[in-house]
C-alpha cells in the first residue's frame, strides 16, 4: 500500500472516533448510564467470538466480526434509531446510505468498497453471517433490559408482542439462543418487568 | 454445546460489561473526555481490520482481533495502568493473572483456556499477531495525543525520549506505520506539543 493509502486509513480511523458520542436508548447492565455505539459494537464483537459455536450452521467468524464492528458507523451522520420507533425505517434508509458513502469513502477505494459490501450484507440480513450478526445485535439489549428491571421496555411502554417481534431473529440461526431468548422474555412477563398486553395501544 | 455452557457464556458476557467503566488516561480525539477500555478495544479492532495490510508480514487477522478485543478485560479487576507510569509493571502482573483466571474462568472450560492462551500470547509479544496488536495499542493514543495538542504528554510532563521508547514497537511489524509514527512524533516536537528534553528529570 502507498503512504497516501495510509493517510486515508488514518483519516478514517480518526473520523470513526465520533461513534463514541452516539448514544443508544438502552443502558449498561444494572445501570442508569446509556450505552454508546462504540461500546455496543465492542460488546457484539465479544459476543460473536463467544457465541459463534451456538450457531446452528458454521459461520465465518471474521466476517461476522467485521459486520458487528462497522454496522453502526453510519449513525455518525444518521443518528441512532430506536428499535421500537415505529415512525422511522430501520434499515437502508437514504440517510444511512449517504452516510455510508461519505464515511467509508474516506478509505482507499478497494477498502471503501469492501466495507460498503459488508454493511449492505448485514443490512440485507440474508446470509448466515448477517443472520448471526443480527442475532447478536438483538440479544445484547434483551440481556440489558432484563438486568435493568425492564429497561427501555418500561421506559417506552413496550409490551410482550412488540418484544417477540424483534426477538424472532434468533431462530433463523441459533435454536439454543432462540430458546433462551423466548424463556427469559416469558420470565420477564411472569416477573412483572414486561407487560403481557399493552392496554394503551 | 450444552445449555449449561450457554449460561456460562452469558454470565461472562454480562460480567465484561464492566469494561465500559474502566477509564484510560488518554482522551478521545479533539476532546476533553477520557476514553474507556471498551471504546478503546473497539477502536483497536477497527484499526486492525483497516491496517492489517500495512503489516510487513501476513498476520492472522481473526487472531489479532481476538487479542485486541480481550486484551484489557483483566483491567476490570486490576485497573488501568498508565503507560508512562514507571512505578508499576505493565505486563503479566500477578494482579492481572489473577484477574484473567477469575474472569475468563466464567466461560466453559475449553473457551476459558482459549482466551487465557490468546491473552498470554498478546502479553508475551513474540508472535507477529501479538506484535501487530501491540502496534495498534500504541498507535491509537499517539494519534489521540497529537489531535489533543499533546494530550497526556502535556498533562504528565512526558518528553520525546519517553514517547520514542513506547513507540518503537511498530518497526517490529510495520515499516510504514513505524515511519509515520516517527514523523508525527518529530513534528510534535517541532510544533511545540511535545518537549524535546525534560529538564525536570
Amino acid at each position: 500500500m502507498s503512504s497516501a493509502d495510509l493517510l486515508k486509513q488514518l483519516a478514517f480511523i480518526q473520523e470513526i472516533d465520533k461513534l463514541k458520542y452516539i448514544q443508544r436508548r438502552t443502558k449498561l447492565f444494572n445501570s442508569d448510564r446509556r450505552e454508546n455505539d462504540a461500546e455496543h459494537s465492542w460488546h457484539l464483537a465479544m459476543m460473536t467470538i463467544i457465541l459463534a459455536r451456538q450457531s446452528d450452521r458454521p459461520v465465518d467468524v471474521l466476517k461476522v466480526l467485521k459486520m458487528v464492528l462497522i454496522h453502526d458507523i453510519v449513525e455518525i451522520d444518521a443518528g441512532d434509531t430506536f428499535i421500537f420507533d415505529t415512525a422511522k425505517n430501520h434499515t437502508n434508509t437514504t440517510e444511512e446510505r449517504i452516510a455510508a458513502k461519505r464515511i467509508f469513502g474516506l478509505l482507499p477505494k478497494e477498502q471503501a468498497q469492501e466495507f460498503m459490501t459488508i454493511w449492505e450484507e448485514f443490512e440485507a440480513g440474508e446470509t448466515d453471517e448477517a443472520k448471526f450478526a443480527r442475532s447478536m445485535d438483538r440479544l445484547e439489549p434483551l440481556l440489558q433490559n432484563v438486568s435493568n428491571n425492564g429497561g427501555t421496555w418500561a421506559e417506552y411502554n413496550i409490551d410482550y408482542q412488540q418484544v417477540m417481534e424483534k426477538q424472532n431473529v434468533h431462530e433463523a440461526i441459533s435454536s439454543s439462543i432462540a430458546t433462551y431468548a423466548e424463556n427469559i422474555i416469558n420470565e420477564s412477563v411472569d416477573n412483572g418487568i414486561l407487560r403481557k398486553e399493552n392496554p394503551g395501544k
